[in-house]
């Protein structure tokens, strides 16, 4: 089942202590597409500028990701600085050019509309909302956001999340989005929201998956010891996350928690190495290994 | 099975978001042996001064734990006043007084000597070789340890370390105690310093068992929403934990496993309320039920 992805393309620029890349291809919408093309076809709807290289666009097609939902809008495209400290833990943005995203307004292609599986990657709640219009019959609709949404576009969040399945966020944004300090309660202040379910990505901590019918389901990540660049992590767990699910057509509650599984797992490669690189050397059989590894070591 | 705990005996004042207790009774022998006890009878070790209320020592025997090697001093018992800010994450110290605890040669008492599960609570790593040494032919050695002692008693420790066959210590220890950043890699170099398995307690993420033959264990913490007070947390983890293990006599690595799940578990419970108030109010069939229920959230 095709899975359709709006969100951010962008060229970042990435400093962390082991080294540092320059204008490499990233986005929430890029890496998303990238880890759930490990198992599903995907659909991409963004914009880039006219200086957005042509290797990047052959890069997402040798993958089987569908661009024709890319536009190109005169301008540049979309750029992100970002530099980590020693803990690896949050970047630092050090500066952000919106370019052609400004006023980007998603036309969904003719035939991206018939649409099963749909991801709102990271990027202004008004586009998520604007593309979910144009779809015809989603059968899962699951959303990824951020703190700077929360903060300047409360509104137009809390209006699309009632027409959200399932949200995917951070711990921190947890927090700011509910109030509450406790992580099970703002889990369940997110389920008075609209979603019938909340993933929190909880980085080196693994993620937590709470629902209205069985509560809490609790994973460690997947233990790397090569942590070189976090950029990207939370969009590709979303696209390990919800790839899983429309590779297999199975929406039942133990089938997401497997799901929450699989995106640990493929942001654990994603870390490995800076931007796409680690990400675009893997596929079905390196995800299912991490992911026997990880059943076996939760096991008591 | 008997298990010997060596560690403090205090009298704690908390201040939290949620409140504060003045002059509560706490230490790490304490918590450990009160948490320990839900499994198996208890023998502790340890000191305090003749202002030491009558009325504590009488709690734990109520408790089955054996207070013949609690010595008194002529002097003040330890005490320790600790704040916690609003995310309840780590105390800052207000005060200590070591008092009586300066200068504390542990005596293991005659019928203390054929323990088989020795407990080293956070102590001065001199004091937990000293009591080591007097237990005639221990089965298994469990020692904690805390920042203090890594920066101050750094070779003490090491020497210790020889000695133990399981280390207990939070994640901020185990970066300082090897110099990693990275908690797997981390694990691996403790692994290299005496221990056969090293216990990495997360807090509210849980805890890590990494082993020389099998390699991780993950579990998550059990995820309480009402964190009132963290003081203990770490000593009755350790209790559950070992507690688990004299009960069964079980030291396979499989059991090792359950003992972790069990140390999570109790210490959700110690962090209820404050002092040892939630504690004290809990037996085995609360306990158990909670490891079912941590059984079932991680299961996929």
């Amino acid at each position: 089942m095709s899975i359709l992805v709006v969100g951010s393309v962008a060229l970042d620029s990435v400093k962390t202590p082991f080294g540092e890349s320059k204008e490499v291809l990233g986005g929430s919408a890029v890496y998303f597409s990238c880890a759930a093309s490990i198992f599903a076809p995907v659909r991409i709807l963004g914009v880039v500028g006219t200086d957005f290289p042509r290797r990047y666009v052959d890069l997402l097609k040798r993958r089987g990701i569908d661009t024709a939902g890319l536009q190109v809008r005169d301008g540049k495209t979309f750029r992100w600085c970002g530099h980590y400290g020693a803990d690896l833990k949050e970047a630092r943005t050090v500066s952000v050019s919106l370019n052609v995203m400004e006023g980007f307004s998603p036309r969904v292609p003719f035939r991206y509309r018939d649409s099963k599986y749909i991801f709102l990657a990271n990027i202004d709640p008004a586009t998520q909302m604007k593309t979910l219009e144009q779809v015809k019959a989603p059968v899962l609709v699951v959303c990824d956001t951020m703190n700077l949404w929360i903060e300047t576009k409360r509104a137009d969040l809390l209006n699309l999340l009632k027409r959200v399945d399932i949200l995917l966020l951070n711990d921190e944004e947890a927090r700011m989005l509910t109030g509450a300090k406790n992580l099970v309660n703002a889990c369940n202040k997110i389920l008075r929201l609209g979603p019938k379910a909340v993933v929190v990505k909880k980085g080196e901590h693994g993620a937590i998956l709470a629902t209205k019918n069985r509560g809490f389901f609790l994973t460690p990540a997947y233990p790397t010891s090569k942590v070189v660049d976090p950029t990207g992590a939370g969009d590709s767990f979303g696209g390990g996350f919800l790839g899983y699910l429309a590779s297999t057509g199975n929406i039942s509650e133990s089938n997401i928690r497997r799901a929450v599984v699989y995106g640990v797992v493929v942001a654990s490669f994603t870390v490995e190495d800076f931007s796409l690189r680690r990400l675009m050397k893997i596929g079905g059989p390196a995800v299912r290994d991490r992911f026997a590894r990880v059943r076996q070591m939760v096991r008591f």
